[in-house]
């Protein structure tokens, strides 16, 4: 069985993730595995909308087996969101490909571009230009093209290439046994940050954007209270618990480095916003993204402990056309505890059921800041959607 | 020099308390202690303005020495709050009576109602009707009756009175050295509640029921987004909390008995609203105010350890007219640390040092939830207000 795996976080899930679907299928895959991050997305902010709703969306789409990438590595920096995708598609053991999109969809040109990108790490040429101030991806990108005057450093400086380029790496440092493929993007669709956008605003102008069957949900979704999530309703939540932080638990949390956990206590005491704290806490050196997960890490009380080692377990949390035949296979061949119940979390180690917690409670609390409060323990509750 | 002590809330300040003030100058007190509430309540919800607004009120009416009843007996059942207050008011050394309102304010009936209470405590009469699934205070009033026939008990079900006796017998158990005074109480004026009502509802409807100085600086706090306080900016935050809570840090919260924190953890789960949380928490003998304060208190990480001993220093909020004379009298009998700027502190042993930053922190996340957020530090910034 030709199995293709996919790290997403359907935020919403929309045409372009639709097309994708389309194409693998078109080129042989019969089986389709998505690893999907939850509440909390890459560029630290929670996502637009509840998992269940996007988890729904997506099977409908033909995916045929979701599988949940856990809070710390869902909201991390590149490097760590794709070696916990890879790690969880490596721990099934049946996939075959690895499917990602981006801008160049040019295997032979990322493939160079990593190989300079692991030259230039620890170089002195990175060295001096982090000296002068710059940020790291700026500063890489410049000793790259010091060291390598011929290579086309375009990818370097586009987000999906990127992220590409950190599955390349993570694929190569863990030696998986599938084969990692780029998939040029599609920009004739709207992105999904667009979409947030109309959403946003008017999320009528919103559905034309997404295929009918993903807008149909979506639009229940709303009518019933239980999306978009509103930032409006988690800010004070967020400032009051910022204002609470204990200088103990600072260097706990994950990414922290420069003293920005100093910038951090002095803006939650001082900020009238959440935007005004995000800003007053970025420097050049530390972009917005990553004081957004800084905040939203220190909110839910995530540490850098709980992304010491990489995801410790499997969940499936929805289970498409395919999906029980896919399961079947994984059953003789995952190396990571494969839960398909809420209840087989018991049998977790320590270390693996603080991350299955903090997930449920990161859910939780997500779910108060929809405009009707959700139930908590919809994890528990939804168990596996099936399509 | 004949000082008068008061505790109170201000929630907010009225004309009231403008005229208790003039009736104990009338009756030759040369100078006011106020021991003051600071953000939260003792029926368990948030005070409708900031401390700050609170106290500028007072110190215009004419209050000459504000001292804050910090978090732990400021938002806690009668008997606690009036200890609280009794032992600050104890621990100036100056203070020649303590005054407070009552509906019957008739002191021979007011101690005739608490040797009866002394007398049913730990009766069979009063075991026997809690036995029934009675609420305490109708437990207690029905045990009265029955080992007193004869005695006048309508203090007992009036809520001034009830807060009078808590005084009495705080004053009794701490062994002051002043004269406490049951004044009756006027109520010709709209209540805390009546205006805390009008003021949620169109805050132009409570002007005309304050001192018209008070409803200037009302005015003014609510013109500049730092008043009132709005329930539903605070909502998801404490719903949000409150899913988080551990097991473990439950039996530390104060009053808690009953199994009652089983009742809030459950109820948290699914409650999608504050107003529900509460309600599906509340028993026959767990009455609604208990479960708010249980509420808030759980928010605020604040414990029962914190209020093992009475109030641990004086912190001196306001000084009025005659607040330096006072002060420099207190200066010679003062048997608590005697606290006139932040930075001092630092001198306070483990425990005060605790109970401060707990006020302190609960003030910080308070500014939060004002309609437009207020920097947190205020308590420090303000520092004392003088008149």
């Amino acid at each position: 069985m030709n199995i293709v795996g996919i790290a997403a976080e359907f935020n919403p899930f929309h045409q372009g993730h639709a097309q994708l679907f389309k194409r693998v299928r078109a080129q042989g895959a019969q089986g389709i595995v998505v690893v999907m991050s939850g509440c909390f997305t890459q560029r630290g902010e929670p996502a637009c909308m509840p998992p269940s709703v996007r988890r729904r969306a997506a099977l409908q789409a033909g995916a045929d087996l979701l599988i949940e990438l856990p809070l710390p590595w869902a909201m991390a920096s590149a490097d760590t969101f794709a070696a916990g995708a890879v790690a969880l598609l490596k721990g099934l053991g049946c996939v075959q490909h690895m499917v990602f999109g981006s801008e160049s969809g040019n295997m032979a040109q990322l493939e160079a571009c990593l190989q300079a990108l692991q030259a230039v790490d620890g170089s002195q040429a990175l060295a001096n230009a982090l000296a002068e101030g710059k940020s790291f991806p700026r500063a890489r990108m410049e000793a790259v093209k010091m060291l390598f005057p011929t290579l086309d450093v375009a990818p370097l400086s586009r987000s999906n290439d990127t992220l590409a380029l950190s599955y390349l790496r993570a694929c190569a440092q863990q030696k998986v046994q599938f084969t990692p493929v780029a998939v040029r993007r599609d920009l004739s669709f709207l992105s999904g940050a667009e979409i947030r956008q109309k959403l946003e605003k008017n999320p009528a102008d919103a559905w034309p954007h997404v295929p009918p069957e993903a807008a149909t949900l979506y639009q229940q979704a709303v009518s019933v209270g239980a999306a978009p999530f509103c930032f409006s309703l988690a800010e004070r939540a967020v400032l009051a618990q910022l204002r609470c932080l204990s200088s103990k638990t600072l260097p706990a949390l994950p990414d922290v480095s420069e003293g920005i956990e100093n910038r951090l206590v002095t803006a939650a005491k001082s900020a009238q916003s959440l935007q005004e704290l995000y800003f007053a806490v970025k420097t050049k050196r530390y972009p917005l993204a990553r004081v957004r997960r800084l905040v939203w890490h220190a909110f839910l009380h995530s540490t850098k402990e709980d992304r010491a080692i990489l995801p410790p377990y499997l969940r499936v949390t929805g289970i498409g056309r395919q999906g029980a035949k896919i399961l079947q296979l994984a059953g003789r061949t995952h190396s990571l505890p494969l839960l398909t119940r809420h209840s087989a979390c018991k049998e977790l180690d320590v270390v693996a059921k603080r991350i299955f917690h903090l997930e449920e409670k990161a859910t939780d609390v997500y779910h108060t800041f929809l405009p009707r409060v959700q139930p908590a323990g919809l994890a528990q509750k939804v168990e596996i959607l099936r399509f």
